[in-house]
């Protein structure tokens, strides 16, 4: 028997398909599972504490496959597991399919000043003239971050008429390599950001990068708040010099009420909520975690795989 | 020469141009279009006061080939328009693309709960949770209305994963005949109108669709305030028989501001903005016009001609 130390939260959607091979201990509490985690061999120790979570992370000294709702997961001990040989599955690609609508609404309600259509009709004020006049159609979007989000947002973006143009060390159409993107950033009219929370994405948009961004484009962030310069961001936005941002991450979050992004009428805030727009994050989770016990059984790859030298 | 009596708005965008052959007579008034009416082979008689623009129509005796830039013309004398013998080219698609962004923009609002999170930043509150929670991933639409804007909207919705049927008489794949979507109402997230203005479609969704459709499925209306019940409608909002309704046309319009739509959570009113959200409109019309009168004088078919007998 392999045993398994699992968070209670997902126990009714897992338990009744797991294989006889496996011994599930189930935790529901921080203190439980810091208890357990010594036993584990399969590990899926989310909790909502990820300070918390990282101790037991630390403390499961037999873990061979740690396994994750959360996709990014930089708050662990990534170098231990790494030392320990731990394969470490994480939740990218979960939330994906509702972060890529996400991003598309974002956009359209920028594109037509939506916004101030619902405040029109809070005040039962019929516009006589659309308050944004932008198309999606013709318009030229860079993707930086080519991941399961990235693809998602490439899929849906292209059927509207815009050309997109992704970031990645493969050559190919539409592409710009790691170190081709700023020169050109002057030339797009949607810059988005899907990159994975690394040491090397931190800061990668700060005034200069904004700075090289035509007055009327606008920053899509769903990856994280610290992959943007929030200082210079919102420089930026006061002083017009781009024409706004979507911003699903910030720094910090939750953002503090007395922060002046809030109050910045082209910043358009939403609270991490992106992933949480959808019902099935913990059914998609769970099935996932049992197609991967047959492959972990089968001494097949268990899927997705976080690398853990480039840390995503 | 051939005379054409012009609007005169459209003016700096047609007359730089024209071919030598037409003889241009600018109107820059209703008053003025009436007078010159009768000299017109060629008319584009586009008046905001749809009653004048008929007026001069009537006028227009000698009239072979009218143009306007508006997609709906069930105002005009049509009958006399089609015993005249009178071309008429209209303004489908010029507004289609933006109208087809505005359609998936209203959908992805909708299913994210998107206007909770618009005023949520307005009180400077960081939500926790997603206001809604539904995917299009994986949702059906009904397509009611398989012209221009239709086939946009399809093209758009499809790389979402939406399973959209559309209703049209040609049989095929996902479609459905005209005497059979009614009796499957039941089985579909949303039902996009997107159908013409003519006496067939006039009060086509009424109490007895309504009533078959979900309890939480939205009904889309980019077509014409007519054709939806619209007392009906508000009826099924407040009971909460369907989901909520994304209306980009009422009845009447302006919509009066104490109509009971307005404050209706449900109902999100946009204020027939939709083709407005966009800057080519005329760019886009002068451009058809132009081409029109390369094929007019070559004897070939202008286009988008409306069959007069159908009434679009």
């Amino acid at each position: 028997m392999t045993k398994a130390v699992l968070s209670a939260l997902i126990r009714p959607l897992v338990e009744p398909r797991l294989p006889d091979w496996v011994e599930p201990i189930w935790f529901s509490t921080g203190e439980e599972a810091a208890e357990l985690a010594s036993q584990a061999e399969i590990g899926w120790f989310d909790l909502y504490d990820h300070g918390q979570m990282a101790d037991v992370a630390r403390a499961a000294t037999n873990l061979k496959w740690l396994n994750s709702i959360y996709a990014g997961l930089d708050f662990l001990p990534l170098d231990l597991l790494a030392e320990r040989d731990v394969v470490i599955t994480n939740g990218t690609g979960i939330n994906a399919i509702t972060i890529a609508e996400y991003v598309v609404m974002g956009m359209l309600n920028i594109a037509k000043g939506y916004r101030d259509v619902v405040r029109a009709q809070e005040r039962r004020e019929w516009l006589t003239d659309s308050p944004g006049k932008r198309e999606l159609y013709g318009s030229r979007a860079l993707l930086l971050g080519y991941g399961a989000i990235g693809k998602l947002i490439e899929e849906r973006l292209i059927p509207f008429g815009v050309e997109v143009t992704v970031v990645r060390r493969t050559p190919g159409e539409n592409t710009l390599a790691p170190d081709e993107w700023q020169a050109r950033l002057g030339e797009f009219d949607w810059a988005i950001l899907a990159v994975p929370a690394t040491p090397e994405t931190d800061g990668m948009i700060g005034a200069a990068e904004l700075g090289a961004m035509k007055s009327d484009a606008v920053l899509v962030n769903i990856a994280r708040g610290a992959v943007v310069d929030q200082d210079a961001l919102l420089t930026a936005l006061k002083s017009q010099s781009i024409g706004g941002a979507f911003l699903d991450v910030t720094s910090p979050e939750p953002l503090p009420a007395d922060h002046p992004l809030w109050d910045q009428d082209t910043a358009h805030i939403s609270m991490h909520l992106s992933g949480r727009a959808q019902t099935k994050m913990f059914q998609r989770s769970a099935d996932r975690f049992i197609e991967n016990l047959g492959r972990w059984r089968r001494g097949e790859a268990v899927v997705p795989q976080m690398n853990l030298a480039l840390g995503y």
